[in-house]
């Protein structure tokens, strides 16, 4: 049983981490938010999980770093100097910050990649994500996530090779192109499939999230995996043997 | 067994319609293309099938009508003109015109249009359809048909209230909003999901095409079935006993 | 805003009632459990909702009636007495009696019916349900439930046409024969599909649960649409407009 | 430009293989059926493609070996013998035997077995198939290879694992099994899923054959391929380089 602090403990996710230790049979340690004592939480920890804020990233690794546990990071919106700090903290401390928690997601992209680099490029790739309805942008982060390890997995620029939102008169489909197809509606936690169509035949994988629990459960099986690791960056694909 | 003369003979959907006329245990009288004696055809046939060229439909229509048999119109890109000929047309004989005869197609229209009339406006409404990679247009014109089964339905104005093609920023989902998004991908014949997303649970209505022969069978369903009826326009709906 | 009264409040249930409730713009107007004064909460509501055991069913319909308010059931495991007593109480006040309360399946019973009435007996009709893998017999109640809509609209018996479970040399289809399979695994909360399979093409109609509360919700909705109906047996069917 | 000889080349899969090895580019240098003379046909080919039977099997390898040209031999009914001849014959040409062509198919079962391999057994497997309505055995022989490629990366024994065809009361989900679920109906030609059911998420890989074209598509593949390879025994993972 490993004591799990968490930074960022009175927001949504905050609340479902504290579920999903308990589910795992850990316990929480405790749990700060802005302008709490993190560094009292880190002594009396096994390991970190922080959701909380860019402007906080800083303190919480010092505060990590001096207890000698590990940290996972799932906060977003960090920049360059927010990496350079992880990497930084990452000489002395076991540190993984990822942009999405969930085992199943992490895995998914691990296939997406294996099936691009296998299949032709006469296998078209196409990324279908759904959402619910108060979701403002597209395609989703994670569709991008997808889409990314199929570039890369086929050598190419996504940027470049990208046809989202087909609307109107289109003209017939780029060669090598990777297309996006976003649906919003209800309540939809979040689906993701990316679809390889070849002649006469398809492959699909998909993913789909029951709740936004997931998350919380994969910070938890990454925050206790880092425990008693050597001191280094690591990412979900780590947690699972895929790196 | 009934005699069915298919204008429109030497394309794509003229083989197909063979097939399938043999395929319902019926004969093909003949077959006409661009500059044939349609008029000898119509008085050996008991039907006619005609998937040719507008310009041809109003000759088309006059040796139907000259040896009083019903005609099947699958053509498409018809005008004002041409409708008002099948009007005319049809106070002599059975008529059926229609953009699409696939029954299946034909069907899952007429549930959209009874999901969408007793969900509430809290259920959002999704299509999201899948062709080949040579198609150039988005939505499907399926889509649409779909689309507006469902607008319909629900009193409202399919164009004024349509969210096609999400990519970027969009904001949340406008309340009553139809949206579209479109996958394209190897040869896929033609794949249509209606989807309806409520609070907590997801209703959906597909149609799968394994291939082109559906409408082909759909077309030769629907011309045997006018042969007795009375002289009126129909359209696939009638075929169902959906009208 | 109406007062909602909740017979078995202390079950999963009984929660998920409370949280649709108040989802709804309603009011909880207070819960019993077994032996608690249910007269008393019937004088206090604008009608009841009864999610306990058959043991205490006459007693909740007897102070329905004594109130004169109505009485949404969602008790399962009711036999021929129970029956005769909602009768009874549907003389004098509103009564719905349901296996399922969830909108979304009632209204997907609704379109199998209609789409196994119009597709002729060459449309080959599957039911397709997955559950969480703690669930103990196949297939599932609702499965069942949609096969019993298909069955009656092609006015075949079910038991007499059912192929459920397929395993090893099971010779070719049986004609009319309507097939099941069941899937079990992880936490889902039910997802079903009937499939409509035809000649080079496919119809298939889905419904699935994100969780429970959905059909704490449908119940909510049905009670609340009973309160000034008049004195008679409803179902879920009427709650949608479907009867 | 290769010059591909077919050995059954009058039934179904021999007509498949004609227009697949035109599609490629590729030519047909010929065709034999029992009774013809093979060792002619191995003299003008650079490979052999045999879906022929068990009984011609030998003097196909024999052939193959006289003129120093690779086989490809999808027959399936092989016993211990036949085996015997094809590594004997392997030792002096490339040989590749296989019982499912399909390039699609292959890869998913590389998928499975890694996603298998990498999520723990918390994940329970399902694998969901659907044929056309005249297959007369469940499940089918893919969804077993599926199978097997799952219960080789847990370490299990499939057929000890096997949870096949749920029907009555099944009792809750046996830890650790494998479930199996056959749907059939229509024309499909062959449509697998294996289902990932974790804690409040699901991973689902799945292949669609539009029409048994991609058979043949994937036997040409193969034959190719195995021009000037060195003589040894391959699969149709090594066709993909995932062995």
């Amino acid at each position: 049983m490993a004591r799990i602090g968490i930074i960022g403990s009175a927001g949504r996710m905050g609340g479902a981490l504290r579920e999903a230790v308990a589910a795992a049979g850990h316990e929480v340690s405790g749990g700060v938010d802005k302008g709490g004592n993190v560094a009292n939480l880190a002594d009396n920890s096994d390991a970190l999980v922080d959701f909380s804020a860019p402007a906080a990233l800083k303190d919480n690794l010092y505060a990590a770093v001096g207890a000698g546990i590990p940290i996972l990071i799932g906060t977003t919106g960090l920049d360059e100097s927010h990496h350079a700090a992880i990497e930084s903290a990452s000489g002395a401390i076991p540190v993984l910050q990822t942009g999405n928690t969930s085992l199943g997601v992490t895995l998914l992209a691990h296939l997406v990649k294996e099936a691009a680099a296998r299949l032709g490029p006469d296998w078209d790739i196409e990324v279908l994500e759904m959402h619910h309805r108060m979701k403002v942008d597209a395609p989703s982060g994670t569709a991008l996530l997808l889409g990314e390890a199929a570039a890369e997995a086929r050598g190419i620029d996504l940027a470049a090779n990208t046809e989202s939102g087909r609307d109107g008169h289109t003209g017939a489909r780029a060669s090598g192109a990777i297309g996006f197809a976003a649906l919003r509606g209800g309540t939809v936690a979040g689906d993701h499939s990316v679809i390889f169509a070849g002649e006469q035949e398809r492959i699909t994988l998909s993913h789909s999230a029951e709740n936004r629990l997931i998350f919380a459960n994969g910070a938890v099986r990454g925050a206790t995996w880092l425990i008693d690791r050597e001191a280094k960056r690591y990412t979900m694909r780590d947690v699972l043997g895929l790196a």
